[in-house]
């Protein structure tokens, strides 16, 4: 007897598109409040947020100052403007070349699946069940080449008004911050959660559309359906890999190139407006940090959900036609949103931040308080949604489990993912001893800092490795791979959440350098500096839980590639597999080494320019003639164009040229050789540079004796962990991030082309046997 | 029919001891040449070697420019003198720390093999052959502590041995230098030649001897026979990973903490006798370099050799007891013994050099000149040694092999050998862009120098990767798990070559700081930096060896053992297989951020007492007083040993506590995760360390109008790179060559102990299921 799911077919289709609905209606909300800090020069400031709990009784600190105001904010504007133009413009440059890529990867995917069955449009037996009528490989072909299409659109959407959202707020942060921290703090996280929902709304709308349309050609051929859903995944991660390398290219070579001329041989603030690179800096930072992120975990999301709906597809939901079963992940999607929407209110409107000392604590809780209802919220869903017993496809056989034990999978990847971010904030907040032993280690220069750095990266790595283990082991001992799919899932349920406190850093780091290059008072400054260092932690954690779900979704993604590609075993005691494994561990190396060095060259172009501008425009130092923004800006944009192209073919073109030269066999080594080599070389990097990066705040704030006795700004210490900060700043948000894609991509793309492999491949082994 | 070897037994029964004893006593006879070399003060400095054809004709420096000689001859010695005796002082010490763990551990795998049928002394059936009888566990238990005890006396007796030669040859290289660049050369190079042959014999002759008396006792058993071998792989590695770890902190503590107080702080040169860390640093390049790295290699050769054989022994040679064929490895290893030789020969006799230019490649033709030679030695032995068509186990099944198949899979090794070597030199000699690279990119600072840096060594892995990947798929596909062993073998079959090549940079290392303690001459030092430079591309060529060598050995090893443990698959599709993949490739991690923040906290500790030493000691800057060398020897000392016990437990443990608790196919998966991702950490570790110490010698040589650019000492680019030497002092010589180790000793533990963990594994899978 076939049992089916506790709620009707007919609530499914309802609640996952109203979850979504509210999800950008309190994104709507959101962004409504945080435009009521007006951008005019206007006494009346921020009339309208007066009324709110976190909006009055506080004094501008220019009043007391007696500095004009008005000027003060025309400038904000003018400032925030030309940032928001230069991300705009270099966006749309990159979005022009890729959509070429994108053209061309499209063609591809239709040709190589559609010859699969040689273009026939006859429908074919099933692969799983061979008594039913499925549709042609041509159909998969087609829906394959849309959703991928429909995710790379979905995907810049997301990376773009994320953007959006940071350009708006960046100036309004500023301005709320001579109100008091509380209250720049409010608005930049406010704003973090317009893109934190608008992004998984979105994302689980279009999603859900999109399997509603393409249901009315598959009807009853799931298997089908849901394999041509895969290219939504491949879509979103291709994007997000373009973002991530061109963005973080783009952000440092700026930051690297305006320090070593500015912090260390000028010897002028960060941020300061006679730097001709601090407008490429600041634009950085949102095309990097934030549009880059933005598609990185769309992307996460995306391939997650749909390595779920592919294993489910051939499982007991798909054979059965379990509707509200099969929809798991997105209902799990959907209770993540309502989830995260009470625990906003928690920030915004339950507590109050009053002092620098409380941001960080509030951004945990956020973490926290998210982690414990969500549990609530799978069991809720899981109870619901599922039936108390089904069976889930292993690699050629059934395995029966049951609700609760789902209900584990997915927990276990929601709590990993609160260890995982905890550890990464005790290794890269300067509130605790290893940053401190780092920054304490500038005492003998910068060589003993890079080491202690290097090695505390590399520490980092220990307790997160441990934690993604635990929740395969678990997940995968209950459910398989599917298991191991709703882990990521469940580890990304409360993306919102996440999303919201990771674009307040780059929020806060904008505002301070509106703060700087708007000569605003040094009190203000000060004010976004601490919201900034808050800011670099939960950067960390947001690429630790970016790293953790990739590694999750990229052994789900693997395990339905194997399984669609009717590969039984991957036996390292076969030469092809270990020399895939091998190979594949190599990758990530081979892909830093060409990002690395493209943050260094083009670092290296800014610099000359940098250096040009200094020497020869009179008056620059002084103050007295503006410096030419625009040709910095040009730098960074033609450099990450350029530079963004032999990494992003590295990764789309590995797992194309080893599955059909080498095999199925070799490209399933390389996936998981890439995976459990990349997921250590991106945790490491990313903690290393925020360590570094924070180690350098430590000492810059003073805010303990041991940080005064390595102070002040430009002593022997603080001089050398600039030089940590500046090496940090490729690995932590250029090389390491951008690892999570390649570790999912090469595996969602094996996926797509699953069929293309198993049917061609190996056509180098083909042609000496 | 059963097809035999060509030759012998009884032939092969006196060729192996023959060729061992051949290269004892050439060694012993290059020891007498480098002895001639007088440290007394007679005029007649080095008469006997007047003759030789490297040998007349020069003036000494000092006739020209007038020096007292007789002093400076005194000096050397009593500086030599000092280096010896710290050096033999602190292995001692670290021997007896060792020597505590040996017998300790010797005790856990008596009785851990004993246990395994509960210390009986009843023959029981054999594993692989049920009709035949073989000897009990308790004998295995017996003679692989016997073997374990051998290996590990047999690598200190290695590494000592080396260091001996090379703390006798430095002060000879020193003088020498007097009369001219090829006068040093060949006598640091000779110095090498006795060490690599001495420890090629020397291993080659103990494990023969083993066998023979094994023999005695196993009779036909030789399955029993030799897995027992196998201890002397675990006793070799197990004693070069203290030796590598406790000598690498040993010597980069030191170099370190002088470094950054006398080169950065002070501006005196390096290997400045007022600077008091400098004899800890001259003695650690002997700790360090030499002795551990002769450990390591001896490790290899023994690990290879044991994989080899015991994979034989349930194979055709090993079924029909045909000794010679079972020797193969054995003969291999001979054969490369008298390669060898004629080998040297060309660079000591045949050739001779003259100027600075000529020594890089004078010992990259030793490289090219021994490969060529052992292709045709391996032929050789390959048509002689072995049947014509045999079988090999291949887990479970037997393959058959054709002898001319096994010849390329030991050609293939050594082939892949000189590509690794090549590759590295052409990442690690500042003869060719990328290190000129790297050099030029310090003018914008310390930063971009580690960039670049860190950037070089993750380009580097590619092709070495690529070279160890094909060697494995041509053995593996041709002959299993005994191909991949006989790969390593090839790979290390000129071993003497490449320990002579490689020993040779340490003394050289050696020869130029006594030259500048000695306040010799400022040509002479010019001389040796010369030789030096030479050395430290040839150190990272050596460090290519090992870890090429390391993988092969530790693949082959991992076969052995999953052999010997009766696991048919290693599938990556489960997930106890899958979270050891994961686990295990973070051990490189954990392993490096232990040994780096070791070398972090000794050179910590260095600098300050160095910096009390210049503030504390009158005219200790003037030259008026003397530091005081001892403490420094002992801080060096106390650390490494302390440091050396945390990174040896995670090591030796680590497989004991997996196999117990989860059994062998977790076990399986962390061989395999730490072998592919410790590989990548290895070379990139080594050759970003050594392309930053060239470019930082290529900066200071000056030898090009680019390089006069960066220049001289003391400039800006010079100081950053610098930094850039310092971070990857750690990086060559602690923390990436301890990782050959890590890999390949968890590998041969498990080998040793997969009898236990097959009977009494997977504690904590039993106790739950």
């Amino acid at each position: 007897m076939v049992t089916k799911a506790m709620l009707p077919e007919f609530w499914t289709e309802i609640l996952v598109p109203v979850c979504a609905v509210i999800g950008i209606v309190f994104s709507l909300f959101q962004w409504y409040i945080v435009s009521c800090v007006k951008l005019t020069a206007d006494r009346d400031v921020s009339s309208s947020l007066d009324d709110g709990k976190n909006g009055h009784g506080d004094y501008l600190i220019e009043e007391e100052e007696g500095v004009n105001d008005q000027s003060v904010v025309a400038k904000c504007a003018e400032i925030q403007t030309a940032i928001s133009e230069g991300a705009t413009s270099f966006l749309f440059t990159e979005y022009k070349y890729v959509g070429f890529f994108m053209v061309f990867f499209a063609v591809i995917i239709f040709l190589f699946l559609g010859s699969v069955e040689g273009f026939s449009t006859k429908s074919q037996p099933c692969t799983y069940d061979k008594s039913r009528t499925c549709k042609p490989a041509l159909a998969t072909a087609v829906f394959s080449t849309i959703s991928f299409v429909l995710g790379a659109v979905t995907s810049v959407l997301s990376g773009f008004l994320g953007m959006k959202i940071a350009t708006y707020a960046n100036a309004r942060t500023t301005l709320e911050a001579r109100r008091g921290v509380g209250k720049a703090f409010i608005v930049a996280f406010r704003s973090g959660v317009v893109m934190g929902f608008l992004l998984a709304a979105n994302g689980l709308l279009v999603l859900y559309i999109t399997i509603n349309l393409f249901k009315i050609y598959y009807g009853d051929d799931w298997e089908g359906l849901f394999e041509s859903i895969t290219g939504y995944g491949l879509g979103g991660s291709s994007m997000a890999l373009f973002g991530r390398v061109g963005g973080g290219i783009y952000t440092k070579a700026a930051d690297v190139g305006a320090d070593l001329v500015g912090k260390v041989e000028r010897n002028i603030p960060e941020d300061d407006p006679r730097n001709p690179a601090v407008i490429a800096d600041n634009v950085g930072d949102n095309v990097g940090d934030i549009a880059g992120m933005g598609s990185d975990l769309f992307g996460s999301y995306a391939e997650s959900s749909c390595a779920a709906l592919v294993v489910a597809s051939i499982s007991s939901f798909g054979i059965n036609h379990d509707f509200t079963a099969m929809l798991f992940p997105l209902l799990i999607s959907s209770m993540g949103i309502l989830v995260c929407l009470i625990t906003t209110l928690f920030a915004t409107d339950i507590s109050e931040i009053k002092a620098v000392k409380e941001i960080e604590p509030a951004l945990k809780n956020q973490l926290i308080i998210s982690t414990v209802i969500m549990t609530v919220g799978i069991a809720l869903v899981s109870w619901t949604g599922l039936p108390s017993s089904f069976t889930i496809y292993n690699f050629g056989t059934q395995k029966v489990v049951k609700n609760w034990e789902l209900f584990l999978c997915v927990a276990v990847g929601l709590w990993a993912g609160l260890i995982i971010g905890f550890v990464t904030e005790y290794y890269t907040s300067n509130a605790y001893s290893p940053v401190q032993d780092v920054a304490d280690s500038c005492r003998t220069g910068a060589a003993t800092n890079v080491i202690f750095g290097l090695a505390l990266g590399y520490k980092s790595v220990i307790i997160p490795i441990f934690a993604i283990a635990v929740s395969i082991f678990v997940s995968f001992s209950f459910a398989a791979m599917y298991g191991v799919a709703v882990a990521a899932l469940g580890m990304l349920s409360t993306i919102a959440t996440g999303l919201a406190i990771d674009a307040y850093g780059p929020i806060s780091d904008n505002a301070g350098g509106i703060a700087e290059m708007a000569r605003m008072s040094h009190r203000i400054r000060e004010r976004t500096d601490a919201l900034d260092a808050a800011g670099n932690t939960t950067a960390a954690i947001g690429k630790g839980f970016a790293i953790g779900s990739a590694a999750l979704v990229s052994l789900a993604l693997f395990g339905a590639f194997v399984s669609r590609a009717g590969v039984q075993t991957v036996d390292v005691l076969t030469p092809k597999v270990v020399i895939g494994l091998l190979v594949g561990a190599m990758l990530p190396y081979w892909f830093s080494a060409m990002t690395m060095k493209s943050v260094g060259s083009a670092a290296l172009k800014m610099v000359e320019e940098v250096r040009r501008q200094f020497n020869t425009i009179p008056g620059l130092m002084e103050g007295t003639a503006k410096p030419d923004y625009a040709t910095c800006v040009k730098i960074s944009t033609d450099a990450s164009i350029k530079e963004m192209i032999p990494p992003g073919c590295l990764v789309m073109l590995t797992p194309l040229i080893v599955g059909f030269f080498f095999g199925v066999e070799t490209l399933s080594g390389v996936l998981a050789g890439s995976l459990i080599s990349g997921v250590q070389i991106a945790i490491s990097a990313s903690n290393t540079g925020g360590a570094w990066d924070n180690a350098k705040k430590y000492i810059e704030a003073g805010a303990s004796e041991h940080a005064r006795s390595l102070g002040p700004k430009g002593s022997e210490p603080h001089k050398a962990a600039v030089i940590g900060d500046t090496i940090g700043d490729p690995l932590k948000d250029t090389s390491g991030p951008s690892l999570n894609i390649l570790i999912k991509l090469m595996a969602v793309e094996s996926l797509v082309f699953a069929p293309f492999f198993a049917t061609h491949g190996g056509f180098l082994f083909k042609i000496f046997s």
